[in-house]
């Protein structure tokens, strides 16, 4: 970005056999010095697609994201659904390298196409929402032939809950690589947006079709089993939000920042409830979030007569955004969610700062107009906008808040982990700081898949360190992680994950090897922590989880610091 | 201050020979969880007189205040000369350990006499600034008989860059232990200010009178033959900003957010100037900070016709909230001290905060009536005082800012590292976060002190250690660290410090000792930081200070990483 000038570079051989996380955090350790200012000019930012992204495999439209973060510290993977990954793989671009800065402040907007890369002037979108900014960039670049990728108002901030946005089918801003602040790094370097154009794309390679086919339909034929992923299952007819009723009923869905595990009006902004609501106003549901997904656990949700489309409304956007708020209207919700998209910010992030900030007293818990107009204190780039665009533990020190729920500085997410102590392990652990994906052993604690677990017994270290391993793996294959709802489950569809890879690779990894190669990706961002300055001591929930009983269970997080070391 | 009550204990064996910094640092280290929440219930607040104070020791008020620190998120200790701890040791209180935290949300004023220890309810001085309430308090509780001890309105936000005041002679919140934030802490725990009154009190005990009086004899001798230290020396005449001009010629006195190291307009702020300007307008010069002192190198400086008077213009304010904010005014940096003082913000984070702000955009470099109305900003709470009162580090993050002079979130003081490379050991090792009185190197690159040092030679890890662990020594003793001045000089005043040492503790320390003793300390405050999460990741400067070239001298930070890890 210093010099606005493109290189490219053969894939070195040893980095062949990689793909979405394993590619961004293998370049990320290898290139970006751990002790750097993430949006200074030592820090980088990579994009890569999965192995199997942009291949015919289901459910495989995902792109990684890797940098420094600014929110936690250390290194970061953000990943989303969406066709920009799969057209940059049909390109054949196993990633993108961001390095340097734009000298000055201006923007730009970086347009690839199969035989030109180039540095538009991107200043007229700064300050303007995306969803206006998408509209116009579709238009001017052709709607049907690009991918959009792009960074908002939060991060020209460089606000450190700066997420970066996808297009979804229709076009909107709403599939975010959301957390950790990426989005803050990109607009460091002077990077506004990323125009992908595959017109005449050489497509994608396929080492051993037959291989690959064999194992897709085994995917395939698990996904369309099982309860959670098939056709009217569970994520096909409520979205991920089907997840308010059940873990309100398991006592562990946050009130009013961490203060409660339960509340009667969830069901409100529940999945059941929004789906109805969808019928009536107008949008789409169900939807895929890019091309070929099987599951189709995506929307749009759109104001009555399908007016103002946000796109998805996520579990953990309503819970952030609505329970955590004491919020329960699931049309203020989605205004929330909207702005979030408008303004780029991660919905979580965003979700525990309001709450941090009626904690602290800015508004009222409940006040749902107070919420969005603290959005638009970032949209004004006031002060006050300027606290909320760093998240929750900023937002919680500049008003005093001693109740912050964070890991590494970054919020947590739509789990209580006093009422289901797995999630806890997963948030302490990880490396990406507090992250559901990162290890979801809700999976097992509350739904019963991949085996049965308490979720109040404290001994999960092992639990989370096998969904860690296995989600590090999967998030390198260019899988959406939620195959492995159906893959923990049916031995036949791991098999036709790892049979898929070889398919493509020319390898020959057994099912085992998925968690060698999640152990080697965990340790390489391990390492970068560890050379960041993390320690054990940075592997720990904030304290009120601890001192504070979480009613109605009255439970505390009781995980040894021993069960959590322990972890790796 | 949980239950409002006061328990007296006998100081146990182990503790005897502890006092300032040695005991507060081992009460926070034995007694303190590493990894807590710096304004939660689990951190405490030790205040703790030295050694010799409240002994006839010449140059010895000093006051140790100790906690986990909220700016650096490490052990912290701050002291400050005034005679709030003559009062105390003579009261025979070796340390005020503060724990726990109101319920809710008031404040309260301890008072300590001779026989009674009462909780006061202290909010009608909330939202006031700290030259009017230390009228009010003195007025209430009996101008000639107490100290006081408070924090102001950037406490009350919970600012990190919140220090805590002490009266000087004249009744002024002047004297602050102001790094680190403690000030927040104390104002978490629901204490405003503490009163002590020294009526009747049973004195000072020395274990064997004529071998303390023959070691202070000695020191005091090397006192009045120093340069720096005597009577009509550079610290008596012009107080500490003699270093202006000296700093300034040396190319290391940083202007403009440290991006330059000299500015001939400095000399309009320095010593000389001010000396000059006191006599003009009335204020006092030379002055002590508490009874007993030698040195003298405080003063009062007022308006003309000695109106609003501020205190003591250090050398690091003057600098801070001058040179670095590209002001030469002394009238006005005059004014930003009144402002810092009045509110209870640490001058040095204060300056760092508004210099990082004018990189940022928020006001000009040099704009002083800009500056002043920052400072108001936190007066007013507003959400733009709540940024400033978190410090720089904050402030920088807020306002997208990549140039942060910080290090382990503090902010630097008045020398430039990259021009005199040993005070950037210093910043860069010691367990403090960025401060230069944890081993003042500049006493022998700049002053020739105890010996001499190239300023632009890299290899200082051996003087910084050397004067880390004798200032810790020092720290714990009461004597003031400008004591080190003669008595790294003159071999007999080091002895009659060791001397007054073992006549007040009854024991036989030599002067090999001084170092053990000062190694003990800092082993004590780094165990404590390993456990709070800090790592050699921690012990380096920002990344500017190695980018860039510091005019006029073009030098950067060329100290290796393996030179500083070998500090310690």
């Amino acid at each position: 970005m210093t010099n606005l000038k493109a290189k490219y570079e053969d894939l070195p051989e040893d980095y062949k056999a990689l793909g979405g996380r394993g590619l961004t955090s293998t370049i990320v350790a290898k290139e970006v010095p751990p002790t750097c200012d993430p949006i200074g000019l030592h820090n980088k930012l990579v994009f890569a697609p999965g192995i199997v992204t942009g291949s015919t495999a289901p459910t495989s439209g995902r792109i990684s994201v890797g940098g420094k973060s600014p929110l936690t510290g250390g290194i970061k993977e953000a990943n989303a659904g969406t066709n920009f990954s799969q057209r940059l793989a049909r390109l054949r671009i196993a990633a993108i390298v961001v390095e340097g800065k734009v000298k000055g402040n201006e923007y730009y907007l970086l347009k690839l196409t199969k035989d030109k890369t180039e540095f538009l002037k991107a200043d007229k979108w700064v300050g303007k929402g995306l969803y206006d900014a998408y509209k116009e960039i579709f238009k001017e670049f052709g709607e049907k032939k690009v991918s959009v990728c792009g960074v908002g108002i939060a991060a020209e901030l460089r606000g450190a809950m700066a997420g970066i946005s996808f297009n979804d089918p229709e076009g909107l801003p709403s599939r975010y690589a959301g957390r950790g602040g990426l989005g803050a790094v990109m607009a460091s370097k002077g990077l506004k947006f990323i125009v992908v154009d595959d017109t005449g794309a050489p497509g994608f390679e396929i080492a051993n079709k037959k291989v690959f086919d064999e194992g897709i339909a085994k995917v395939r034929d698990a996904l369309l089993a099982h309860s959670v992923t098939k056709k009217g299952g569970a994520l096909n007819s409520y979205g991920t939000s089907v997840l308010v009723n059940i873990i309100n009923e398991a006592q562990g869905l946050p009130q009013n920042n961490f203060s409660s595990g339960q509340d009667k009006r969830a069901e409100k902004i529940s999945g059941e409830a929004k789906a109805e609501a969808i019928k009536k106003n107008g949008g789409v549901r169900p939807h895929f979030c890019s091309p070929g997904c099987i599951i189709q656990c995506s929307e749009v949700w759109t104001k009555p007569g399908g007016k103002d489309p946000v796109g998805c409304l996520e579990y953990e956007s309503v819970w952030a955004l609505g329970a955590n708020c004491g919020i329960y209207d699931l049309d203020i919700v989605a205004e929330l969610n909207r702005a979030c998209n408008d303004l780029g910010t991660d919905t979580i992030e965003t979700g525990g700062t309001i709450a941090v900030a009626m904690e602290g007293g800015v508004i009222k818990f409940g006040d749902g107009k107070g919420a969005l107009s603290l959005t638009e204190e970032i949209r004004k780039k006031t002060p006050l906008g300027r606290i909320l665009a760093n998240g929750t533990q900023f937002t919680g020190r500049a008003f005093g808040v001693s109740r912050i729920p964070t890991v590494k500085g970054q919020s947590l997410p739509a789990y209580d982990p006093r009422a289901i102590k797995g999630i806890g392990v997963t948030y302490a652990t990880t490396p990406m700081g507090a992250d559901h994906t990162a290890g979801y052993a809700i999976a097992t604690e509350i739904m019963g898949v991949g085996g049965k677990a308490d979720p109040r017994d404290p001994k999960k270290a092992e639990l989370s360190r096998n969904l860690q391993l296995a989600t590090a793996a999967i998030d390198a294959s260019g899988y959406c992680l939620f195959i492995a709802f159906a893959i923990l489950d049916i031995p036949e569809g791991l098999q036709g994950v790892v049979e898929s890879l070889n398919g493509v690779l020319g390898t020959n990894l057994t099912v085992n090897d998925v968690s060698v190669i999640g152990k080697q990706i965990i340790d390489i961002e391990r390492d970068f922590n560890k050379a960041a300055g993390f320690t054990s001591a940075h592997d720990r929930l904030p304290e009120f989880f601890i001192d504070e009983k979480l009613p109605p269970s009255n439970e505390v997080f009781n995980v040894s610091n021993e069960e959590l070391d322990s972890v790796f």
